[in-house]
């Protein structure tokens, strides 16, 4: 028999048949008996005080059920970031003063949305108009207007990490060098745009269904903003069109129809339209960097310094989570003995920065695997061989920050050192640029201050062996119900098909923290495979009393088979064993449970994935326009629990890290932006995408569940770099400052031209 | 502190508020998209051979999506006793014969209800007519049409039971009377006809929303019946608007849905019409008794002798258990030292016989109730006094039956006495008849064969001190999820509004029997008492430790204080314990869990209530039309959970068993029921209804959740009894035949007349 029955096998996804045919039901196919449509008034001022709002000819319209307003909440401020109130800034509907052109300041819930949206034209705000700041580097200045009251220069959040001596260490490098970069912001363009439908009852429960990452977040934060018990609050995913970061927050659309609902005693439906999503909903955060890098001549690294500026719009959101990140990952993915990391979060009127899929690691993946490809030139270096030279290896301690169990960075080097080879002597103007990176697997941080279980699963096995799996992961596209099904599946031994996974209704399923940071295949996982194991651990107690083994012989199941691991084919079916085991005590069916949180591994990650990538571009010099011709990944993710899973990942990575590269950016005038549709908004669309390839690297993560670690986000991380590195080596220039646009590479290589003339 | 906090108090529904709001969502209001509509064609035939089924012209009619008949089953037959396949005989749509007006024979899935009908229409079933037989009297004669392949003279199941030593007891009686009666049938007439949402989807999943008494059973035979895995079908019970007996069993519009929905992929819909469910639904089973009854002098019955013989219809459904009861009833509620009964249950070409509220017993406590009032008038003696004689006690064994542990059945003899000497001398032609009886909380019996435990509970307490109960109890209006959350509440300490119930939905429940035989106080109520102690004693550890008590102390819960028994005012708050015991358990949350199946409790019922009823009528000579002046019921329920909740099943009761008594019946015609609407069946309606009263009687049922035992079936049976007394009080006429019709009394005042002249 084969070491896994189902874990790292070609299956379907358990979503699969509902997805394809169309039948599968999202947030907006939700309709409900009595349910009303909601609207939301958005502020078209940066920055203003609200003086009145008049909302009585819009409640006269006809169809109109009720208006809201900032007056009508608890006037409770909030933020995932719990632990820290005085991170806790956003109200959602806001009663003094808004701070970027979308902030909330009413909200309607009509007969249809065409209603709603008239009745929006008929609410009168006055506002006084404030002087509003949207570039950081101003915003921190002592004249800047302040838009939080209390909060000095606008810094919201600082973060420092240090270790070694920075100092001392530079003094004896051969070499430094200091650069300066721009990361620009991006939109996490789901194909759902956020929505929600809020039922509050007559026995004052409220249900929510809403497209999020993470249900058990949303119902403690409605619950806490309405004034109602976590235990009133019922929140249900169901499919969900992607998530990418902008889902784990509480949005308005959740907001605005739970408040409007348990006013009406009514369901109240809200969905952002694409233009809302565009200009009212989070967005990735854009930094601005100064990095100085130290070295020897032999390319050794021994310092760096690192000080990071970002915008970080109207509120905190999960902006302070990737402002430390970000000064983490700016020391990965490889070990600098001395570090020194000053991070500024300033606060803007501009739409809040915050999470987006890489979670800050794509503007540092960006700038370090830029920077380092500079000094390996400089020092006349392979950009492999200084990889190879400072690259993390397993059982690696980040001083005071991480411990890295497995590690398989150098073996992805080699794979694409290799790969690099076999692609021989390039035409003119093409290039290969590489990039490696390292990516967590789930976080350990706990700002959201959660009293439960960072993950938690349990399993129940029914008489005819059909196990239900109840868990609070969400899966938002990623395919999480699949990995956690073919965990439970493989851990039961038992089929994929014998697993029925209920996920992500905090009204039955544990509560869980949700799909974000790369979490649900290490942590989730855990739980699963724990709750599945304690299932299994009564099974065998009975099979083992029924085949009267000697104690000493250890007992599997393997494919419906319960059997002695030494002698397999002394065994009995898993569903007699099922019914035997039930019958056994007194008709109580078999539930196991398992939980997980990591201990002792460090303050941000119990485990994390290494990966190299290799992007090819061909530069049309007379334009600026380039061509992405090839990406190559080598990622190493531990056990491969998913394959088809993680090719999914590395496809919609290369998508959406190429388009965060090359083409994506949200413009903005005087706070406004300007290409809110997905006409001007560019994305890569699948006919720009380049050939993609996964090259198989074997590691083991004694953390993860079977030896599995993320494959989600990290594959975001590398190609912005990449493709920067690639378009130097093809033509020569070097772009600092993202997206690597055409006119950008067309500015700078006639720059060069002037130059070298 | 008084002793109880929650349970004996007078509250609010659980479910209240969504009902008188009319929020609450029933199966009917159960919208999904994209779904059709479903129709069934039905035999006009009470017997024919089905020669042909031409549904082409059906198939082709707009807006029909698919036609089913028998041929698209597995031909499989069932019932819920699935213990005895012999007694599984019924395939819902017929594939060679129809057996009664109503049998299935093809349904229609289309967009709208109007279409479906239509279509029904279009469908030409060739039928090959077969002589038919309607009265069990006649269908056990050799010479009668057999209505099922190899069942000799249509016997479809007999029943024995005996003890003691008959024939020679009746030598040593004093006197020996023999009678006879016939109890009719009776139809359930919930407000909410049979129904079902079933939905098959592209993952082979089908569930099902449907009015049941049991979701369990619906699973599991629908499973059966469609080649699913159980784990495949989930049932969800919404509201539900009454069952009494009519939806425990696999229906029509379960099935046909399913075999649609599942034919199509889409959603399907059946709603059972009013007259359908008068015709093509199961019923009170209509018996014949044969009664012989001795005693000595004083009044001491010494042996009893019963024969019944039903009128079982065209399928055996739960007839079977009706046989059985009422003949284990017809002992009731006395010490019959020698006993016999025989009963045959015969098919007939006509609509099933099952069960019905009482379930059996009603027809044994109107023959018995009437029967010892006519001894007792030969014996000179007091209706009170030979009861009190022969009346059941504490401890009490039934032989070979059952074991009796607590019994009121005095005390409620004393108050129903005390009632009666109350009201004094009568004016004329009025009189108050008694009735005594006696009925079971829930049934030991397994003959639908389940493995799992008959009661199951799971107690979830999350961090804000919120309890999820999960349970598979079936809340059809009786009001069990008040009753189990109050269980739940009192036996953790909580309030009733910390308490969430998730009942009846297989895919989170646990599996449980669900509502009949009045078993869901004793079984589930001991299901969940036991889960919310378990969960009690994980946090009760906690405590302890936080108090640093001596281990000797008792802690206990009881209004959201955690405290020692003996001093309580050394305590700590519920909500402070339990995130403490989150918190000490790494997050996880606290589950509870209970199970309940009686053992070493004989063959029937775990437990017995008691009572005696008094019906006082006035009887117009003139046209034999009587009134109901006055129910006054003495009932022994054990503890009260829900005095709220007894008094809405004494009203519900009085008027269902008074309609029994007197008015309601289903007259046939060759089979078919001649009054299948609510115009023409006569239900006793709330401006008929007598005055009610309840006589409180206090015991202490040890098998019971805090003593607690039914309430809810047995309440049915003494009525039709009483009423029969009453009117011999009244008038001096005796009628055996129920129901007891004005022109019955009429006659019999006629005759009586005739006799004296």
């Amino acid at each position: 028999m084969s070491k896994y029955s189902v874990i790292g096998k070609r299956v379907h996804r358990v979503d699969g048949p509902e997805k394809v045919t169309g039948s599968a039901k999202y947030t907006f196919d939700i309709v409900l008996h009595n349910m009303l449509y909601g609207k939301i008034l958005r502020s078209p001022y940066p920055h203003a005080r609200i003086v009145n709002i008049d909302t009585s000819q819009a409640e006269r319209l006809i169809g109109v059920k009720a208006v809201v307003t900032g007056k009508d909440t608890l006037g409770r401020k909030q933020s995932t970031w719990r632990r820290f109130p005085e991170l806790c800034d956003e109200e959602i509907l806001c009663r003094t003063k808004v701070r970027y052109i979308g902030d909330p300041v009413a909200a309607v819930a009509a007969i249809d949305e065409d209603t709603a949206e008239e009745a929006l034209d008929l609410i009168e705000v006055e506002y006084e108009l404030l002087p509003a700041v949207f570039d950081p580097m101003e915003a921190i200045k002592e004249e800047a207007p302040q838009i939080h009251e209390g909060v000095e220069l606008n810094i919201n959040v600082t973060r420092h990490i240090e270790w070694g001596d920075v100092d001392e260490a530079f003094k004896q490098c051969d070499y430094i060098r200091e650069d300066h970069f721009k990361c620009s912001s991006q939109a996490h363009v789901c194909m759902e745009t956020h929505c929600a439908v809020a039922s509050f009852g007559y026995d004052s429960k409220l249900t929510i269904w809403t497209s999020t990452q993470s249900s058990y977040y949303i119902q403690a934060l409605v619950a806490d903003m309405l004034g109602l018990r976590e235990g009133d609050v019922r929140v249900i995913k169901p499919h969900t069109g992607g998530g990418f970061g902008s889902k784990f927050e509480l949005d308005s659309a959740q907001f605005c129809a739970s408040l409007l609902s348990m006013k009406l005693c009514q369901p109240v439906k809200i969905v952002l339209s694409r233009e809302e999503e565009f200009t009212a909903t989070k967005r990735r955060t854009p930094m601005y960097y100064s990095v100085k890098l130290g070295a020897k001549k032999d390319g050794t690294m021994l310092a760096k310094e690192v000080r990071v500026i970002t915008e970080g719009g109207a509120y905190t959101g999960m902006g302070a989570t990737a402002l430390y990140l970000t000064g983490f990952f700016s020391s990965f993915p490889y070990k600098y003995p001395n570090y020194r990391y000053d991070g500024y979060r300033a606060y803007t009127n501009t739409a809040p920065a915050s999470a987006m899929r890489g979670f800050g690691a794509p503007q540092s993946t960006f700038v370090g695997e830029s920077q380092i490809d500079m000094l390996a030139e400089d020092l006349g270096i392979d950009p492999i061989e200084i990889r190879r030279k400072n690259g993390m290896t397993p059982d690696y301690e980040v001083p005071g920050q991480a411990h890295i169990q497995s590690c398989g960075l150098h073996q992805c080097l080699d794979k694409i050192d290799e790969h690099i080879k076999e692609r021989g002597e390039l035409p003119p103007n093409r290039g290969i640029g590489v990039s490696a990176y390292g990516f967590m697997s789930g976080g350990i941080f706990n700002w959201f201050d959660t009293p439960y279980a960072f993950s938690a699963a349990i399993v129940r096995i029914n008489i005819d062996g059909k196990v239900d799996l109840f868990t609070g992961a969400c899966d938002i596209g990623q395919g999480s119900d699949t990995t956690l099904s073919m965990i439970c599946a493989e851990e039961l031994g038992v089929h994929l098909d014998d697993i029925r996974i209920h996920a992500a209704d905090t009204g039955i399923c544990p509560a869980d923290l949700g799909a974000w940071g790369s979490r649900e295949t290490l942590m989730n996982g855990n739980a699963v495979k724990m709750a599945a194991a304690d299932a299994k651990r009564q099974l065998l107690e009975f099979a083992a009393a029924k085949l009267g083994a000697n104690i000493v012989y250890d007992m599997d199941i393997k494919d419906q088979w319960v059997h002695m691991v030494d002698r397999p084919e002394r065994g009995l079916s898993y569903f007699d064993i099922v019914k035997d085991t039930i019958r056994g005590r007194d008709g109580e069916t078999i539930i196991g449970r398992g939980h997980y949180t990591p201990h002792r591994k460090g303050m941000i990650s119990p485990a994390y994935s290494f990966g190299v990538q290799a992007a090819e571009v061909e530069v049309d010099t007379e334009t600026g326009k380039y061509k992405l011709i090839n990406v190559t990944t080598a990622h190493e993710s531990g056990t491969v629990i998913n394959p088809v899973g993680i090719e999914g990942q590395l496809e919609g990575a290369v998508m959406m890290a190429g388009g965060y590269g090359f083409c994506e950016d949200q413009p903005m005038d005087e706070g406004k932006i300007l290409n809110p549709s997905i006409a001007d908004y560019k994305l890569i669309r699948s006919l720009d995408m380049p050939e993609t390839k996964i090259l198989e690297v074997d590691t083991y993560e004694p953390e993860g569940p079977f030896g599995a670690k993320e494959a989600g986000e990290g594959l975001t991380n590398p190609t912005a770099g990449a493709i920067g590195n690639a378009v130097y080596k093809a033509v020569g220039v070097r772009i600092n400052d993202l997206p690597i646009t055409p006119e950008k590479v067309l500015k700078a290589l006639k720059e060069k031209k002037q130059q070298a003339e």
